[in-house]
């Protein structure tokens, strides 16, 4: 930690910092320049948790040195992580999809698609049983039924199941039914559902939020993993910014900079980030080719009628030749799908 | 509802999608242009909720008309409410002025600040027993003792209370202790919470989160009400920017614009927008000036010490001369204090 | 300036940065903490102006402490200035209002709403000549002829006339007519523009670019200042953000933090931030509410005819009612109008 | 065009629109519906431009219909544009890569990164000789003395010359020197530079302005081909979000939703997008993957002493290992390097 004074500062206000420094316990190296004066902070910075040493007189700003989160910092855990869902393993070497609809509808529905993402190569299925919908009066989602049926369609296709959890009791729900649960965009600092999420025993995927720093979306899995559960793969889902052409901003740069910050994987869901389903399979591609671990990418058996996100649905067709042309640049990136 | 057709939509395209319209019960009006057709649904559009348009041949794009949100649109509803919390009354004749600590750390510290913000002339004091805290190892908040000191600072000075709820857990506590419970920035799509705070029974401070447009906000807010309590107040706490010298930027053109959409209350937080004690004056001003119909303010009995925000917290000194300064803007405004 | 170092940086790393530093004729100040090394840099940095530090080994990244801009800063001219246009005073002790159309449009609007805005107490006429539009196909000014017109209103209801310039041809024909120039905000950032404004003799008004944070338009406002002309004053109108109910988000913040940061007035323009007219008045009390030192209005005499921004207008009456309904707000800023 | 009518609207204030329609030339479909009026808009619109409707009594809004760029837009020039520069063709076939230096430093350094980029296998040298610097005390660039060594460059390794504009005088230099000119981000909609830009003759790189949409973008690529020069590039260079863990945030998504919109070309600078030249090559290789027809990649010799970006450029070995894993993408994507 770094304090830098006031242009001007007297000794005696210097004095002051310095002197609450090392009263607690640190230690204060002065750099006096020529127009200001800065002190560097070594040692513990968690003594100085209940000081705001920004409010004492002449203090200019504080300048933090290192990052808040431990557990998902690269820095402390160089190696990358591989999570295990059974016998999938999200990591460096591997390259997962998640496909299904946006929400479940029925059970035909799940089961139709299931058998097809199966067929067309990738190893999870995915369906929203609980759906958080902007307008109150939109789809909600089957519930607990809708997770028996992603229960079901996993056992039959040979296919791991996930599923977006919005509340402890969906959390209950999901660790009776499926392989991995979800922390979506809107809930990734519902710190309450975080810590329960790291109780719960099951692999975690944490949605970027739409107006999260990186930094805060590491300090959310922070979160999970502090509560017990290193099980935490990252999902960068768009930003919120002023273009409107696609729903959110797809930032693929996240992923270079999480492989730098963080040893956990990260996968990449242009379906969510765009909005329509044109633009999902060039943006799978670019994700594959910038380093990501995985994809998540909705497909469904009829997306005109979808009851949620249709337009930005694949077609069983379109999913097909994008999981074929995947297969090029799967290799390029050193992975096998 | 408006369908847009591609250029060069093939008539046998455009009457796919009038069949469509007419076999839902609905009537289709086509204003067949010199480049593009439109085609106007007339009727109640919830009878194409499980139609994706956008995704027939030819069709380009979906332009809404009317709102999504109903219980919260002005349209339904000119008149502006007033929300009563035991006697005291927000909404277009007071100013309601919210003031507290952040955090509430311990008895004798919300007792002091309490005494305090009385005398200055609040009529809420606000404290929050339960933290949303970006990293796992911030301090996390009293919990149901916090409430209980709330209530008893709320009986002893005359005074309304206030909490952040996080989780059903904390609104079954806090029902039991405070007058008005609030949902935080960071849980405004948290919906299974606003379902929860919807069922409460007791008045609800929605703040606006750091993503969320205005039109999601009411939709929120719409949920609360959708839910059984019609008793909302909105709060503009600042929104996610590229701009770095105030922690959020606040939007106060949000206030005129809910006063030209709906008929909720708003009130504005200058305190969490700008992080930085010196901007709050003056931007507590400017939102009394532009109409808002309360502030929430953070006042704290040592801000170099406290546990949570105190960078944007003021002093007992800064905060009577607000209020002072604020009576001519209340003046001006034609609003009681 | 501070060096950070990476955790783990060896030795001979941090010697390295060292020696360089001291090469280059300044003072290196270490700080050994348990986690990382710090480096505080104390002398003149230009010296280090062509050595990229981040890319040393074991770098993790470079702290600036002290501002780039210089001659824009308050720490080194603490008085707020005083900007002199004619006997028109721009600065902490008046209200100053620029009223008028977006465009120019003949030589009899621009009379007629001079007339108008002079009655209602403005100081200033505003009027574009050159206009930056968006689309090519849109309305782009009068140009010179536009000029002799501004000049013409001035002499007639003793104004001061302000008019937006775009390129050095503008800025030629602009110092024979006007009183100031501005500079657009989609021009903050045309250098060139800025240095040729610097030498142009006359006072600048300045507007944020809608992309640009407080410390780039200082930055900008250093340009012309360092061509040899202190007379700049700064413009608030909005910058782009997620939010769609109003053309941009009108950052008040900015005023109490240039305040904080630089002795230049700054007025505030809520008709482009906006882009509605009847969010034009609030936001234009609570500019004066927060510290500003003036205003930009437009003012048409027939909106709905205007040929540019007429939406966003306001007409003589709401004109009029709003520097009616200013004078209270005026007088509690301790300001005359 | 379609006009929404407020809920409510008396069937008068519905016929004085329609009315003033009628008069214009145009014709007016009425769709009158439970809640609100709404009336399409036949015709050439270019009619109404005068007149802003939105501003008649008990009118909501206006939805436009039809984009207001033309001869950029691909609805009416399906075919993507091949541009021309010299015997080298940027468009769908191909994958051009434009590399050098930030600035132009001096004639042995830029020769020497020509030397390699040219042996690496790009067909564009770039260098800056006029810099468009945040702080006026930044290195501004060599002007005509770099221009004229880009020259040399040029013809002594057998590449094509960029240069960046910024100005009207730059423009009349750099037709003598270089084969395509640049628009940089800042001046995206300095509108007078690109007229000018549209009669140089040259073929023109259009940068993304850090605040625009992609619809202001294919705006201010009209104005140049307006003027009379159809030979357009975009480049997309990222834009200006709340995360900073790179400088900007490259925004993928533009390449496809470009090829959809526009038959212009588009390439991909990721160097300036990030800031971070570990970034770089990631990023490079995901554009090329979603469909961009080039790149433009800042490489220097010698990183650590640049006068301009140091951080952000490649040195030759990572710009010869990026050019050669690029080999596999490019032939994915089905174009030639």
């Amino acid at each position: 930690m770094i304090i830098v004074m006031k242009p001007g500062a007297p000794k005696s206000a210097v004095d002051k910092v310095e002197e609450l420094i090392v009263t607690k316990g640190l230690e204060a190296h002065l750099s006096q320049g020529k127009e200001v004066t800065i002190i560097g902070v070594v040692g513990n910075k968690n003594k100085l948790l209940n000081e705001n040493i920004e409010l004492m007189p002449f203090v200019d700003k504080i300048v933090p040195v290192t990052e808040s989160y431990k557990l998902t910092n690269k820095k402390f855990h160089p190696e990358p992580s591989r999570i295990k869902v059974g016998d999938v393993e999200i990591g460096p070497d591997t390259l997962t999809v998640m496909a299904g609809p946006c929400a479940v509808e029925n059970e035909e529905q799940l089961m139709t698609i299931a058998r097809e993402v199966k067929k067309a190569g990738a190893q999870f299925v995915r369906g929203g049983a609980y759906k958080p919908r902007t307008s109150p009066y939109s789809f909600q989602g089957l519930e607990e039924e809708g997770l028996k049926y992603m229960a079901k369609a996993g056992r039959e296709f040979g296919l791991k199941t996930i599923c977006e959890v919005i509340s402890a009791e969906a959390i209950d729900a999901a660790v009776k039914y499926v392989d991995m649960i979800q922390i979506g965009a809107r809930n990734m600092q519902n710190f309450q559902l975080l810590r329960e999420a790291g109780q719960s025993g099951l692999p975690v995927l944490l949605k970027r939020g739409l107006a999260a720093t990186i930094d805060e979306w590491l300090n959310a899995a922070e979160y999970i993993i502090s509560a017990g559960n290193p099980n935490v793969v990252l999902c960068e889902r768009g930003i919120r910014t002023f273009e409107t052409s696609t729903r959110n901003t797809l930032d693929l740069s996240a992923v270079p900079v999480i492989k730098e910050k963080s040893h956990l994987p990260i996968i990449v869901d242009p379906s969510h980030a765009t909005g329509v389903y044109s633009y999902v399979s060039p943006l799978a591609k670019a994700a594959v080719a910038c380093g990501a671990d995985g994809l998540m990418i909705e497909v469904h058996n009829d997306p005109a009628h979808a009851l949620s996100d249709g337009p930005q649905s694949l077609t069983f067709e379109n999913f097909d030749r994008l999981m074929a042309d995947l297969q090029g640049y799967v290799k390029l990136a050193g992975r096998t799908l």
